[in-house]
């Protein structure tokens, strides 16, 4: 076992690596030549162009300007420099959100390792009972540890109090924050420019009808039922989809290559009936006619004319707009146990593939091979590498399959896509990397646990593990945290692959401007990974206070790191306004659920028969406070009040007396592909143009959209006017 | 243990009892002088008048007419005849589906006990495990069960493959009765002629504003939010309630001794700005408006004009409109603790009042009463009775101590109330009847169980014991069930009861109407004992199928006698629109699940491990298909679309367009005090007269309170106009 001076050599050797990871970022980042790698937002933004233009030959790639290496980690104030409502404007709400997270982190944590260095401490190094064992291997950071108390021990009152300490400054916080994101959210949705989505309803499971198209139907069932709201209207195609993408591919048509039989195969699909899908956008004249709609039941059939908000149109995934109620819940079915089979047997195919890739294994299949197997380094190289890269490759393609099983339960925004994502990643690092790492254990044989031993016994048998697995633990934020966010932020591959296009492809500077990978932040794996850190917190913070540090180190750390990229690097693919922030509030209930039962687990082995029933206080009073904060603070998330619709309706109606709501709405939720046919050559855009790796889209503003109404109009023959 | 023999005369015996209660009941309804007890609703709804009037003097008391006796069991082809469309008319919807959950009942055990006795009973019978065994005492019963089947034997397979086949039988009646249920609703909605509570809204948590009263605020709130739609609001009152309650007692206006004492003291109460409650009702120009305003969000804080559709006025809870956001959450909070407490720990205060109610207990504390105890029969009548007299006492009061729970938590109607109190008394039966019942030991011994033996443990400790305790159940089913329900027939307590008053009481035609007590059906109570039968015959079908044939003599016999009492005696207090069917669904869905895992749970100790995995599918196709059906049908019942609304509206604009609706809608919720003023002598009313022994509300039609607007429109200051 690591006693204190092992977790001091490597905290230090752990802390000089990240240092040296921040030097070459620091020198990476002021070569000119590297440029797009590390600012990539300000050229999307505009704002900044490639600084290679000018200067001698030299200063085009490499920063000769001494001073400037001097001051190498001067990104980190600049990081931190920007205001809060500046960065909602220049990064969108979901990203200042998604960076409150480590804040959030930090609020928590730091006053908890004040308060239990300062208390448990000091109880727990007095206890002295490891001093008297002889027969047991312990360390210091056993001695900081509760295992340190005798059994029975009246000190052990002083663990129950500090955890209903821990759990009241956790709502503390959580409620604040809770309460400030929503307040965010509603000042950042009240805030912004007229949007198509303010006015759109996204209308799904249309049924159908034998004497009208799909178009004439929506038409008239808005008609009469929302007559003083209704506008205008648009169909989703179903035949751009599957295999007549190819024919015609978007990307093709961006670099003016469009051919003739693109536009027959499009105008094929615009005149078919049978490629109209039953889903719409249907517009209204005011927010409040939208906000009305979307939050109530349409038809007697609670499972046709289904309304929602429609996400911002680049937010949309096209593909799930068009699943009927049934199969929608056998998808979901089918997915849930899926999920359940993965968590739980995702060791078996990948045992069996390693049982296949042994020497003798490949030998037998490829028995010309055994030349080069019975080689010396090939062998041992097979032996030592091949049984870990099958793991490796799964969980290097986990988010891709959690997502596809995301898409396959028919969420219809990327957004939506990633929080569910993010929950399922949860639950796959909960039981396999937490859970499995302190029982040391397969989730499978986890799970023959939990069903042969009484409930009672479960957190006991995790519990009585929990000390002893600190060293294991700081280790991995060491190793996992720390490191993945220095490497996070050098960007290695895509600074590889930058170079690599820029070298052997890019021509012209549009080929540039593409060779840029500006990525994104990935909601869907970080998330999960946070939380991950705060169940440690928790779960360590009345136990074994010192692993506390190391948690503080990688939330202030990933804060600037993030908050760098965030202003730099990432690019955002859609705005969600926070909508995932219910989900984070309750995984971290979860998580505290989770400290308090293995609390109650580990407490109820020491003995201490008075103070663990008075913990059983604590995870009731933890789910009221979940169900107190669920009401009062998540309708901002799912719903849109009307006196705030109708604020802005009124404020829009008194200073633009004269706008045309059906011409800005017109082509605003067109699938990309038809956007195509007016946009071989896009106009000036004042915005930023977002370009997303899963859907492309293109949002314009209003001006762009006005000018091309004329021509849209002809073409969106499944635009019902 | 019984065999069939005993369980034959046993039956017998409760067939014979229970026919000797149907004969006496036969001979004291066509008796004259109890009319009024028998066929109270008739005369609730003016369309009966007392025989007594008529006729010699013997004929006013005693049916001397022979020829009726002969008929004497007429009133069940009688009680079946009326069609069930105009049963909705004659005692609405609630009681039809109520009705219908009887029939449900024998839909799913009618096909199941004919499947069971054609397939397993034979598959059982030649099992012969129980001729060999020697040192067991089993019996007919047992042979005809799953014991019968050796452990191992290959015949398990017929238990689990019938197990599919009754859970896809009971989803397929399930859901048609779902959706039967919810169409009707939607059919009685549409069908209703127009309704103070189709255009009405509940606001509640008004926020305070220091510049407007209450009524201003709220008008200027849906003026400005819903220019269009809002029409005109009611605001609550709050000294109603507590001290004052006894200086303006309603009951003592309505016999015409209004005093002026009474009338200075309603003046104080409209006056004064502080009795003035932060809720109102709040009506609308049009049924879609009122849809629109019910469904949506209307501020940003979520806990602060909160909308509802209106409960129809007589439903209306009036205690419980005003509680705020906060205090409504810990009410929950602490009445969840409380259930629990009730539900596993109510043994421990009633053995202390049993030890206390002991004859040595009793000398000690009151020694001058020893001359008394010490006599023979006083003392074994303590001995044999105090004991019981706390449980029994007890058991009656629960269903009132739940209904008490249930109003702390908050809700605003009456329906809302018996469908939470339906709730808590079905967690009850299930812990204390039925799991009680299966492993012989208090609910808290259950409780150590559950959290002592590992999950996998404990379906099979129930399971082992279900095939056992079969003939405990028939005999259950007999007393409780059948004999319960030939006792509800004969309603001996208000017989006795109204002839006590009509002796002593009655002075004039109205003192007799009011010693009448029509009662109502008592959904809070009834409903789960229904469920506990369902979950009797779900979990036996499978295993001992000869339990199922008494489970339907109890639905039939049930469905009967209800049908007669909601014909005849029955007053309605009441109608929500069959909204308490999702419960009903849900309940039945967790039975059918509890029935599945104790199966898993008894196979898994007969060796039938190849059979057992096959059942782990049933409960999560069981909880998909909740999801499935909760998703298609519930919102038919929370939610109104507005689709149908617009009908509605459309229909009546086109048939009445000079209706004045703010004439109509003037004093519909009005607190039942307030109406006092104008109704000292109600006008003849066109519908039935309805009155709650909860909250006295006197419901009329549109004429009626036409008449009467001037005068409340004087009256009813607390109305903003």
């Amino acid at each position: 076992m690591a006693n204190l001076k092992d977790i001091g050599v490597s905290a230090a050797i752990n802390l000089l690596s990240a240092f040296a990871f921040l030097v070459v970022f620091a020198i990476l980042r002021i070569q000119p030549v590297n440029d797009r790698v590390y600012f990539p937002k300000w050229y999307r933004k505009g704002v900044r162009s490639s600084p290679t233009h000018s200067g001698t030959f030299a200063n085009k790639f490499v920063n000769l300007d001494l001073r400037t290496y001097l001051r190498f980690l001067n990104w980190m104030p600049d990081a931190l420099k920007m205001p809060e409502s500046e960065l909602v404007d220049h990064a969108g709400l979901d990203s200042v959100a998604y960076l409150r997270i480590y804040l959030l982190g930090l609020k928590i944590f730091v006053p908890l390792a004040i308060l239990a260095f300062v208390v448990l401490v000091p109880i727990n190094w007095t206890g002295k009972t490891l001093e008297h064992a002889t027969n047991v291997s312990f360390s210091d950071i056993d001695k900081l540890s509760i295992s340190n108390i005798p059994a029975g021990s009246k000190r052990l009152y002083a663990h129950t109090i500090m955890s209903y300490v821990f759990t009241l400054w956790a709502f503390y916080v959580l409620r604040n924050e809770y309460k400030m994101i929503a307040d965010m959210r509603l000042r950042f949705l009240a805030s912004q420019n007229r949007r198509p989505d303010q006015f759109t309803v996204l209308v799904r499971n249309i049924p159908p009808d034998p004497d009208e198209s799909v178009s004439e139907h929506v038409q008239h069932f808005f008609c009469v039922n929302h007559p003083d709201h209704y506008l205008t209207h648009q169909t989703g195609f179903w035949g751009l989809w599957g295999t007549r993408v190819d024919a015609i591919d978007y990307y093709t048509a961006e670099i003016n290559k469009l051919t003739e039989e693109e536009n027959a195969e499009r105008e094929k699909v615009i005149s078919d009936a049978n490629s109209i899908i039953p889903a719409a956008f249907v517009s209204f004249k005011s927010r409040w006619g939208a906000a009305v709609c979307a939050q109530t039941q349409q038809s007697r059939n609670p499972t046709i004319w289904l309304t929602n908000w429609a996400p911002e149109p680049r937010d949309i995934f096209w593909d799930n707009l068009s699943i009927p109620y049934v199969e929608l819940t056998i998808r979901r079915l089918v997915m849930a146990v899926s999920l359940f089979a993965l968590i739980f047997f995702f060791m078996i195919p990948i045992a069996f593939v390693q049982s296949l890739a042994n020497i003798e294994g490949i030998q037998k299949v490829l028995p010309f091979l055994k030349p080069l197997i019975d080689f010396g380094f090939v062998k041992s190289f097979i032996q030592g590498f091949l049984p870990g890269i099958a793991l490796k490759i799964f969980l290097i393609l986990l988010p891709l399959i959690l997502m596809t099983m995301s898409k396959i339960e028919g969420f219809t925004s990327l957004s939506s896509l990633e929080k569910r994502s993010a929950g399922k990643y949860y639950l796959f690092i909960l039981v396999n990397v937490f859970l499995g790492s302190i029982v040391t254990g397969t989730a499978l044989q986890q799970l023959n646990t939990f069903l042969n031993e009484p409930p009672t016994e479960i957190p006991k048998t995790f519990g009585v593990s929990i000390p002893m697995k600190a060293t294991f633990f700081i280790t991995y934020t060491m190793v996992d945290g720390w490191a993945g966010i220095a490497a996070e932020i050098i960007r290695l591959v895509p600074l590889v692959i930058f170079h690599l296009k820029n070298t052997f492809l890019v021509k012209t500077d549009q080929d540039r401007d593409e060779a840029m990978d500006p990525g994104y932040l990935r909601f869907a794996t970080n998330e999960p990974r946070i939380q991950f850190y705060i169940l440690l917190g928790l779960v360590y913070a009345p136990v074994t206070p010192i692993l506390l540090p190391f948690i503080i180190v990688f939330f202030a750390f990933s804060y600037v790191v993030f908050r760098h990229q965030v202003i730099n690097v990432y690019d955002q693919i859609y705005e969600s306004g926070a909508a995932f922030w219910p989900d984070v509030h309750r995984r971290i209930i979860i998580n505290l659920i989770i400290s308090q039962l293995l609390l109650m687990g580990l407490l109820s082995t020491r003995k201490a028969d008075k103070s663990t029933p008075l913990l059983i206080l604590l995870p009731v009073i933890t789910i009221w406070f979940h169900v107190y904060c669920k009401g009062r603070f998540e309708p901002a998330f799912v719903t849109f009040p009307l006196q705030e619709a109708m604020v802005k309706d009124t404020l829009e109606r008194a200073t633009e007396p004269n706008l045309n709501l059906r011409t800005y709405l017109q082509d605003a939720y067109v699938h990309p592909v038809f956007k195509g046919i007016q946009e071989q050559n896009p106009p000036a855009v004042e915005e930023e143009e977002d370009s997303s790796p899963l859907v492309a889209t293109k949002r314009r503003n209003w001006n762009a959209s006005k000018n091309e109404s004329d021509a849209s109009s002809k073409a969106g023959s499944g635009t019902g006017q």
